[in-house]
């Protein structure tokens, strides 16, 4: 039951939405911003006009239009003058980048150690280091606008503190406070699942598509989900631990406590104990099992679909569960599923209730590995659009 | 990315939050309004007048108030004067009544059928016989200002029809207008699931609560989800179909065509198989079954045991999908969950993450039996608030 907004409340709803629209869709027409805001020609000028004056869009005439009457003006986002610091943490992998306005990477620093994790204090070590670095390549009047990063763990939606990350082998960890700290300026935290999705939904493959389950595979299954165009949360922010959905009563001890839970029979461990490759681990080691089962070879093959069967009955779950219109897979799943898919399609066909696959779609993530770093990217973009004229940078 | 809106829709929507928040909360003073709505006290007063002035509210001098200076007018919703239909289709269960604003049901039929299923047109007819004999015993003054139904059954969210309803052995019915055609006035439809999540959150057991998961068990399972203080829906309207959810990939057939679906494990025919008393079927069964384990005798004990189990395995799967405050738990599960609570809460302590049970409540239906119907009320009131002033009845 919310309360009765204000004019000025009203003005800053339609400034944001304006950025945010220009954000993502690219550059686009003050009619084109009529037409599709529900505002009228001199209102949306007042708006853009404010935001240039703010340094946040340009106003161009769009190219080609000499000669054909008073063409609309195109407004661009001022993607090197305004920018967000996005960090993606890996079980094995961290990345930064360097975001403008618009989603356009700009710069990134990235650093793998395949088949080890990064502690606590290096991760925030080293990902403050390349936050110094992408600030210095900025251009000298742009400004940094919000920060963010995604990991491989639960984050409180309230506190922003990291709970249980047990594949990086970190436990209650203040990690956004922790981050901060070192790089000098807030930074947001986020669930690498929740945040590709939100990635995936922004500018990937459910662009347009209010209800989504996006899939992260790493060394574990993460997970998030669009419901109704918004990000479902969870009373704690919780939600979405799809990897720990009970498939196999019968199954294998998981670190979580639990046995049968859906990552000890599609994770990384699992994968390369089916395919008979337990020793070495890392995601180098599932794109060689998968280029393997390509190539004929047997156990590899063996293995591969009995993680597609158990990849099916998990989707199958989430879809009966959700009814989305799309299952994107991300992360190391990119390449599990294209190598799967018979499986996967079976055991929808099975699985599913047919009003729940009539239209569902599988896709692989449109941003590859990058989707949570994008998703990390819009959390960060999120305060400019609340308020974008009164927006001061931390 | 929404269009701006006008005055006329601030008004229109303040006018629909203020008879909202008096028909959720109940009698309400102005100045509790003007607390709760962040609105100032003059702004309440027109909205107020209003709303009094269309017959919708009465206000009223508090009880017990004289000598304390001028207190504030309590605005009370005309319960008698404006109603709505709200339709029940259990599985051998058809219940009909006339609910006021305020959520005050007035006056209420039902028929059972032990046993036995209704037929569609049997149901069409029966409802829209309640409907009539409803309507002619309220006020002469009093207007009709929607209806609705609740349905053991999938019902696509755009079209209202009903898809997929194996329980009452229904296909595909258009079922929406056969009824609104017999009853002579529309009749939106709803899936009892998702009714009885939003009866329970409206004025039940999760008020108040942002994320809730409400279980309906009758024959099969349905279920209704509640994240961040909305219906989760899913892209077509059929999410939640918790009962088609896989728990136990080597289990029995379901109706749906899949195997081990959680309904099959805890739906009414594996409790009454679990027990030994798969001749009886029907909700009385059920009950008569919970009695017997209860005074001891070995074989509910047991089959009662096996059921506790696997509905802990379904919970907590939703639990670290859905991250919820609290698992509702209505219809026959209302007397399933208390008689095996034991083995529900110790599968959720080794099945859910420890974040996620940290603050979960599990509760059974305050609204009993009526949850979906009550939903189906509030649904069948929702576009009186989308516009109370210039609403007419159709």
């Amino acid at each position: 039951m919310r309360a009765a907004p204000t004019q000025e409340d009203i003005r800053r709803q339609n400034l944001g939405a304006l950025l945010r629209r220009v954000h993502v869709l690219g550059p686009v027409s003050r009619a084109q911003l009529t037409a599709g805001m529900g505002l009228n020609r001199s209102t949306i000028g007042a708006l853009t006009t404010d935001l240039t004056e703010a340094g946040l869009v340009l106003e161009e005439l769009p190219r080609g239009t000499a000669g054909r009457g008073r063409p609309s003006l195109v407004v661009r986002a001022r993607s090197r003058r305004v920018y967000v610091l996005a960090f993606g943490v890996g079980v094995d992998r961290l990345v930064a980048a360097r975001v403008g306005l618009g989603g356009v990477i700009l710069d990134r620093r990235e650093i793998e150690r395949p088949g080890g994790h990064f502690g606590v204090d290096e991760t925030v070590e080293r990902l403050a280091g390349f936050a110094a670095r992408l600030t210095e390549s900025a251009e000298p009047e742009a400004r940094c606008v919000g920060a963010a990063a995604s990991l491989p763990a639960m984050v409180a939606r309230d506190s922003g503190e990291l709970r249980y990350g047990p594949n990086i082998g970190w436990g209650t960890v203040p990690f956004g406070a922790r981050l901060s700290d070192a790089a000098g300026r807030p930074v947001a935290v986020g669930n690498d699942g929740a945040l590709g999705a939100l990635g995936e939904h922004t500018r990937g493959a459910a662009v347009g598509l209010d209800d989504v389950v996006y899939l992260h595979g790493d060394v574990g299954i993460g997970g998030g989900v669009i419901a109704g165009g918004r990000p479902l949360t969870g009373a704690e922010g919780f939600a979405a631990e799809v990897g720990h959905m009970v498939v196999n009563p019968d199954g294998r001890p998981c670190p979580c406590g639990s046995y049968g839970c859906w990552e000890t029979e599609i994770g990384e461990e699992a994968l390369l104990r089916g395919v008979g490759r337990a020793g070495t681990p890392g995601r180098e080691a599932v794109h060689s099992a998968v280029d393997a089962a390509a190539r004929g070879d047997k156990d590899a093959e063996e293995g591969l679909r009995q993680v597609g069967d158990w990849l099916g009955i998990g989707v199958a779950n989430l879809v009966n569960l959700l009814n989305p219109r799309i299952v994107v897979f991300g992360g190391t799943l990119r390449t599990v599923y294209p190598a799967t898919a018979a499986q996967v399609r079976s055991r929808i066909n099975r699985t599913t209730l047919p009003t729940h696959r009539e239209h569902l779609r599988l896709r692989t993530a449109l941003l590859g590995d990058d989707a949570p770093l994008h998703g990390a990217a819009e959390l960060a973009f999120a305060e400019l659009f609340e308020n974008p004229l009164d927006f001061t940078s931390p």
